[in-house]
């Protein structure tokens, strides 16, 4: 397979960097460096350039945009982090994969064509061991992962003398309290640390996966990429159609990020779509062949419980989340409570083998404005908050997950009471969109609800889509999705007085007031667009870096004419 | 001239209907109503339809969308208000435009083929007469253009048991106060009365207009209709470049809403963009120029002083404002105090004859994240308090204007000092910008700040296209930036509890959770679009209601399953 379709040349004049550890030596944490053209000042006739220094930014692209790495996703990716569990020497790697399912597929002949070539064999907690990055935090041991994320989110602050919190031991600190995770499955090695919790820069999470009625693994893995080119931090693989398992592999094998599912969509088309098929121990069973796999967080929406059903009807749009509803069924059907919440410790005791982390779903979340922060929601976060407690009890990292649909005025309610029920547990929320009424423009409803919640101390966000409630996103749409949740997080971080976050605003504004219109372009989120739209209108031109723009012409300019003002003042 | 290149047909199911008023019985109040299919239930078998009531949402796109009106840009539309004026009594018509460069425009014969067909004598105040609304509301008079923007807040409320304080009589008592305008000149009779209050939903201004280097008249008639279109409250032509009058002149005699300028750019035009050659005799003629064509509200920076001048050197990106830049660069020129400043006692005199408000301008915005709530800011906050006093004084109507550039910490801080130092006055924003690192997008970047100042009280909202700082918006930027837009301000709207702002909000979730796919997008605030993204991926059968979509599939659609466990629960 190629990875086609996606142009990954959008950011000219920038240079991966690799900053070292210190604790550990071996570690090359990766940075994109914009580099300036200096600004240019007619002096006394004389034209002087005066340097502007390169901004750092955040890279989530991985070894995609390292110029001395040869793309191959037959391949996959350099497996890191192998060395730093090895390390660890508190795991073991099996002979054979251990779940039932997965070595069914293995063994197909018929998926020879779309199996991922190459074969790992996966590794699991030693016996009586537990290997979750909580665990070794509350041992009081940094780990590389740790020492990684804290030199990832300091970007060059040093050199900026920019001083933060974020040192190594603050990030040990965070991971035992629980108020930060490290989703870093032992089995995804390819994936670059990073860390989402409150007192850390804002990460936002994305959503692919195709359905029964679209798309194909190559396309799977180019929304992937592309999702981590443009600055997805994680990645949620959805895939509820044909062939999951195989698509995941080349997924996982491919993501430079820690990636995301919801095992129980997996597990229900293993029953054919029929819930009421569905078994604690196909559930089981897909769980294990996913942490070998190596996804690294699990969506389990474990707080949806019997007694919701009934609540179901009483809202105006029910329940809107997948997995949600499904248990919920479940549980009707049955007249049972959720194996989610019977076998949860038995869940956790799975997870902390592989240090794949959960991320309690909200499946009560409201799907529209008017069933915000109504009972339904409340009494599940509740729950949430106790499952919360015994995730921890085994080491095992949490995320909670949130709304979902909430007009503005109550999603500091949302956030507040999160924290308090779930003990500062990392929130994590889609969106929430603060309108029903623009379907076609909900990467925008949301992008205002998750700015806000965000600057409150929510600590991922999952993006939405222009496409959403509508299709599934196409590559365009996985861009525009990235984009606008990448002004939701800086917006964000911005507000929260994150360390150093201001500098790239400075920056570009800068190059704005000065007319380098080139680091303008090279120094915004979207390269390749800000370019293009400045280029449309201005193609007698090109590549001048005129003093004006076309918005106001030669003559109106307030920024020429500000500078205007200044040389006047200045005589 | 012709109103090509734009299609007016993406509201299938809408019917135009007006309402008549009760202290005035010839009003007829436009708006559009959106009928919606019957949800279907299979009951014992049996098919049954469940009637969906109507909704009914605001208007602003005129008589465009009146089955009963043939749209000819060469005539105008039809003048409304004019009888409503007449009535009153206080006003005569002139026999002549004042204006001397109007004259001289008028005469011209090589601007007959530009030069809108129709010519109407321009009317005023009669001697000694105030006309301006705040004036009428002051004597306790309620005009018909109260009840009219009563009616308009109130929607179809009435029928649907929503009870809202917006009376005649508040409507007359927010304008007496200041806290709200209703900006609508004399000599612009075609426009329907609206209201900018915060205690009123909020409103948005779009901009156009030509620069030196692009678009013709036909094209900026063809953007304000658009705008009018897709939701626009407001219109401000900017243009800069040729024929500024005879552009004003056809955009006015079409538009369906108020119309603001900023009188100093075509002042600048008129000494060939030579900032030291405006005087306020050529400022003053453009004045009476503009009154008499029609213009609602002037953009005005007085607040911008000679002091200022040397403080702009020391921001990250000076003066953005282009009005702001060219006064300070006279009083930078001159060593005088602004010739706005110092007469605008006579500014007010003349505005009040055609009740024309002031929009007091915000020179001193910040351009950047870097420069926003500093000092710069702050002091000419205090100079328009100053002035919007005088201004009542006159009983001018005013609004205030806001940045620009401000990260979400800083905006209440505008909003509260905007308040108490402007007595109430309506604030009216640009975005803010909450971050300056995503040119190409901001209008998500200042949606999120719109969304956030408009929940707190601003009471309209000038919405910025994804052009913005890189290139003049075309039409579909123009109906991107309105719709981006229209979501903050209804966002906002639910924040700020505006009765009846849910109404669509539940009716589109409920077409949604009944599968009625054709009312979803007909709720939408841009059905167009809405209903291309989901026939995309859904070719086969473009108009059936299926009961999923493309997201999940039939398998996993959270909203299908919740019906089935109501069905199941209600066994």
């Amino acid at each position: 397979m190629e990875l086609s379709n996606i142009d990954m040349s959008s950011y000219p004049n920038s240079e991966k960097i690799f900053v070292k550890g210190t604790i550990y030596p071996d570690l090359r944490v990766a940075m994109r460096r914009i580099n300036q053209y200096p600004t240019v000042k007619i002096e006394d006739g004389k034209r002087i350039e005066y340097p502007n220094a390169p901004v750092t930014v955040y890279d989530t692209s991985g070894p995609y945009t390292d110029p001395n790495y040869s793309v191959d996703i037959n391949r996959g990716l350099p497996r890191t982090r192998e060395s730093w569990v090895e390390r660890r020497g508190d795991t073991l790697i099996l002979e054979s994969i251990t779940s039932e399912y997965g070595r069914a597929r293995m063994t197909d002949r018929s998926l020879d064509s779309i199996r991922f070539p190459v074969q790992y064999r996966p590794r699991v907690a030693a016996d009586g061991k537990r290997v979750t990055q909580m665990h070794y935090a509350r041992k009081g041991v940094i780990t590389p992962e740790m020492e990684y994320v804290a030199i990832r989110e300091n970007l060059a602050n040093k050199e900026l003398g920019i001083k933060s919190y974020i040192t190594p031991e603050f990030v040990r600190e965070e991971v035992a309290s629980g108020r930060a995770v490290i989703a870093a499955n032992i089995n995804h090695p390819e994936a670059e640390p990073m860390i989402i919790g409150s007192a850390f820069s804002v990460k936002l999470n994305t959503n692919i996966g195709n359905s029964a009625l679209s798309s194909g693994i190559e396309e799977e893995v180019a929304k992937a990429v592309w999702s981590c080119y443009w600055g997805g931090d994680t990645l949620m693989d959805l895939s509820t159609g044909d062939n999951i398992h195989e698509t995941r592999e080349w997924i996982v094998r491919n993501c430079p990020v820690p990636v995301g599912t919801v095992p129980v969509y997996q597990a229900l088309e293993k029953v054919n779509g029929k819930v009421s098929d569905l078994t604690w121990e196909i559930y089981r069973d897909t769980l294990i062949e996913q942490c070998e796999q190596g996804v690294d967080y699990f969506t389990i929406h474990a707080g949806v419980l019997k007694k919701h059903a009934s609540l179901v009807g009483e809202r105006l749009t029910g329940c809107v989340s997948r997995g949600g509803s499904i248990m919920i069924q479940w549980c009707a059907i049955h007249g049972e409570e959720s194996f989610l919440f019977t076998h949860f410790d038995e869940i956790c005791e799975i997870l902390n083998k592989y240090d794949v982390a959960i991320s309690l779903g909200d499946g009560m979340r409201p799907g529209s404005i008017h069933d915000a922060n109504d009972c339904c929601q409340f009494m599940e976060l509740d729950v949430l908050g106790r499952l919360t407690e015994i995730a921890w009890a085994h080491d095992v990292q949490v995320l909670i997950e949130g709304p979902g649909h909430v007009p503005m005025h109550k999603i500091k309610e949302n956030m507040e009471r999160q924290k308090r029920v779930c003990h500062d547990a990392p929130f994590y929320t889609l969106g929430p969109l603060t309108t029903d009424i623009a379907p076609g423009y909900d990467h925008i409803t949301s992008a205002i609800g998750a700015a806000n919640i965000a600057s409150m101390g929510t600590a991922m966000i999952c993006y939405v889509t222009p496409k959403e409630h509508l299709s599934l996103p196409d590559l365009e749409d996985v861009r525009h999705g990235v984009i606008t949740y990448k002004i939701a997080a800086h917006a964000a971080d911005l507000a929260k007085g994150f360390p150093g976050a201001d500098v790239r605003d400075n920056a570009l504004s800068k190059a704005r007031y000065d007319f380098r219109w080139k680091d303008q372009f090279n120094l915004s989120l979207d390269p390749e667009l800000s370019r293009r739209y400045y280029l449309e209108s201005r193609r007698a031109a090109p590549d001048s870096d005129d003093r004006f723009c076309t918005m106001c012409g030669p003559n109106f300019c307030a920024m020429r004419i500000s500078q205007n003002i200044t040389d006047i003042c200045n005589k």
